[in-house]
């Protein structure tokens, strides 16, 4: 799994499949402190919206549970990354239980964080499940989608926001064929999407980014698919380097576009 | 230089800058024959619309030089690459010359074919200087110019096409800033176009492909400039993937967008 919390004696930490070593090498990177775990947001060894948020989380659980100060650590990791909204949506709903739970003595407050953080973790699984079952009914029979970036089951507890839908039109006999953009310059498509396909058995290929339009144009998209890092009130999508360029070139091809991302992302 | 003929004793022969090693390394091929001359252009080590033009006479000439079978050394250099009409221009008024001078007892006709492709190396100088001087007039002070690919002195015996008017803009000083998309899959951007702009002292920057719709937006961008491998009767242009994007990007945008190409390749 993308991400695991360890428990003592092997913890308190948090394990991630380091996602800047994807797909040559599997290698698991092991957070003890907040420090180690903001860096490794930093540098997109974890990352994606949904995985956000529950990273965000397990942080502040994982500050709790050394007894390091709470709230600082919930700010810290809030910041990690500018345009994810979902980390500090994370970080401070274990912290909110952290606090509350200082009116009872049912159980600690380090638990209380940590329960905040698994029961997020369950949420997201079951958000990803919805999402794809609501994004297949926008899915045509024989489709050919087009995405962008990636939304698999790296980037959330459960099958992800984007490509679970993909992935559940290609349990449905739906998909003909999953585009997917190299997604320059940190290449999550080539890297880490064409992983996930892989291992999802799903029809796909990788195109260099500039050749989505060609493709629209020759009649070869159906449906543009893709996630978001944050969706802010009036509908407005911040999401990777070249989401808008398919927005706009999907628009003059009629091509639909659909955003895939669950509510703890707007 | 980025192509030369070489007259007996060390040719006949045709150097090229090996356009697959720029920027780490200037290493120089040597073709001998009209195979290793077609094996270069179809690895890209030689490229760019004009330069293809130049490249293919002098592989004709080289043919008639060595004694080999002029007419099938043409049509071997004009099908080496499918979209780039040049080559096949090139070739094509090479064997034009070399078949016409068997009516004449003035020179060879090798020495025809070489004079036509000596010809065409200073036609394309000149009008290289000719694109960049009526360009010029299309460029307004100030202006940030986005391009794709790379048209510059590599591939050309003058200073290219839509780099030409880049460059002009500079030394007029009306060049605030050369975005370079960096161009996948091969990277002629990144590798070709930022070499020539870092040695003719342009103010440059690298772009993912994907963001040049997100400076568009920004209003980071003034004008479009591309070259072409071939124009058609009706205006159609074929060159880089993702020179379609930026077309119906830049439209979107109201940013003009310019194709700067020599008659050869229409």
């Amino acid at each position: 799994p993308p991400l695991r919390w360890l428990d003592p004696p092997d913890g308190p930490a948090i394990e991630l499949l380091d996602q800047t070593r994807l797909p040559a090498t599997e290698a698991v990177l092991t957070c003890r402190d907040v420090d180690s775990l903001v860096e490794a947001i930093r540098r997109l060894a974890v990352r994606g919206a949904p995985m956000l948020g529950v990273a965000g989380a397990y942080g502040v659980a994982l500050a709790a549970c050394r007894g390091d100060d709470v709230a600082a650590a919930a700010e810290l990791i809030a910041a990690a990354r500018p345009t994810a909204v979902n980390l500090g949506w994370g970080a401070y709903r274990a912290l909110a239980a952290y606090q509350a739970e200082d009116l009872s003595p049912v159980r600690s407050r380090p638990a209380a964080a940590l329960a905040t953080a698994r029961q997020i973790a369950e949420q997201d699984a079951a958000a990803s499940a919805a999402m794809a079952e609501y994004g297949l009914t926008l899915v045509p029979a024989g489709a050919r989608i087009l995405t962008h970036c990636n939304t698999g089951a790296l980037v959330s507890a459960g099958e992800g926001t984007a490509f679970a839908i993909a992935a559940a039109a290609h349990r449905a006999g739906r998909l003909a064929r999953l585009w997917v953009d190299e997604t320059r310059p940190l290449l999550q498509g080539a890297r880490l999407t064409a992983y996930e396909a892989r291992r999802a058995g799903l029809p796909y290929s990788v195109l260099a980014d500039a050749a989505a339009a060609a493709l629209m144009a020759a009649g070869q998209v159906d449906l543009v698919l893709v996630g978001a890092d944050r969706i802010a009130a009036d509908g407005s999508v911040a999401n990777k380097i070249g989401t808008y360029a398919l927005a706009v070139l999907a628009a003059h091809h009629a091509v639909p576009f659909v955003v895939a991302a669950p509510v703890s992302t707007i």
